[in-house]
């Protein structure tokens, strides 16, 4: 069996990556990563499966030890993602999709260079800024906000990443997401062993 | 508009090529190269669409010139492909897909660097020489040397090819081949034009 693929998923805010995934997930094989969480477990929740559940103490030491891809804190709990899920995902040889900002992918790059970053954007900036208006949630200022990260991410993304996905219809994008999967699965590089095994066959039994 | 991808598909004899490639245009978009032949024009054919009918001086010139891809004669009847048919589909837009063995295959790369080169295999050595004499139309020591062939075409296509479709199920392969070309179209460098459109359109006209 052979390691499975770490693909990262990144995008402005507004440009729809977790429909793309939602989307995704509901035919798709590769796996998400659980994300450590300080927060309570909950009674129908399981440790291990829907979240890690850490003590405020161990998340913090995971930070320390630099062992988090990325972690934010919201209403007084830490959230975060794991190096080590990439490593209990692909072993297994499953795909293990990230979904993270520009500078995470770039991180992730940086300790896997075999990753595979996608970028996703709308179709147009008029298309971003609509859906990010539409939202109703934020007030100007921080949608212009907004705006100025995706510039910078677009440019960031442009230089280092491998795909992009325009996101226009989420299923078509979600379809897209899966081909780029099947496609790299295809690649030359992860069938070495496979031509090596079927040319020493031709030539010790059918020659 | 882009230009189209050049796409190469090689496998040996009784690898299925032929039956993939039926099977991925009737939904595929790429299109095939239109063959130049010194046979008669029939009834029913158009020339330019079914073929490009050339004179036997003709083709010669073309032989000399260096204009063809590859080439055969058959029942004293040359058949050949055009490198020109190359630029002719992809500068209109459109994808092509040359099927050429494996040395072709490498040729063209070396006039078009951009062109993507599949090889495409059955799921073992054993299916190759099970479906080759299943065909029952060559003998014993034919099919030992097409055997041999393969054996060298798997040693370069590891090379120098940059996908490989297992060739089990011809639908799911020919399926596999539109995901080899759906994930070339979303590869960064085909989409640096976008990138750059929406980052000015961006910084313009919504910060």
């Amino acid at each position: 069996m052979s390691k499975g693929l770490i693909l990262v998923l990144s995008g402005p805010a507004g440009s729809g990556k977790d429909t793309l995934l939602n989307r995704y997930f509901k035919f798709g094989s590769a796996k998400k990563t659980i994300s450590a969480t300080t927060r309570a477990i909950r009674n129908c929740e399981k440790d291990g499966i829907d979240y890690y559940f850490f003590t405020r103490e161990r998340f913090e030491k995971a930070i320390a030890a630099g062992e988090l891809l990325e972690y934010t804190e919201y209403a007084g709990n830490y959230y975060g993602t794991l190096y080590s899920e990439i490593n209990r995902i692909t072993a297994a040889g499953d795909d293990v999709i990230l979904k993270i900002e520009v500078e995470g992918g770039q991180n992730v790059k940086k300790l896997f260079p075999e990753a595979i970053l996608i970028f996703t954007f709308p179709p147009s900036a008029a298309i971003l800024a609509a859906r990010l208006r539409r939202r109703g949630t934020e007030d100007e200022q921080t949608i212009k906000k907004r705006l100025t990260v995706a510039q910078t991410e677009i440019e960031a993304a442009k230089k280092t990443y491998d795909y992009l996905i325009i996101n226009d219809d989420a299923d078509d994008a979600a379809k897209q997401l899966a081909d780029i999967i099947s496609a790299r699965h295809a690649a030359m590089n992860e069938n070495i062993d496979f031509m090596n095994e079927v040319k020493d066959d031709v030539k010790n039994h059918f020659i």
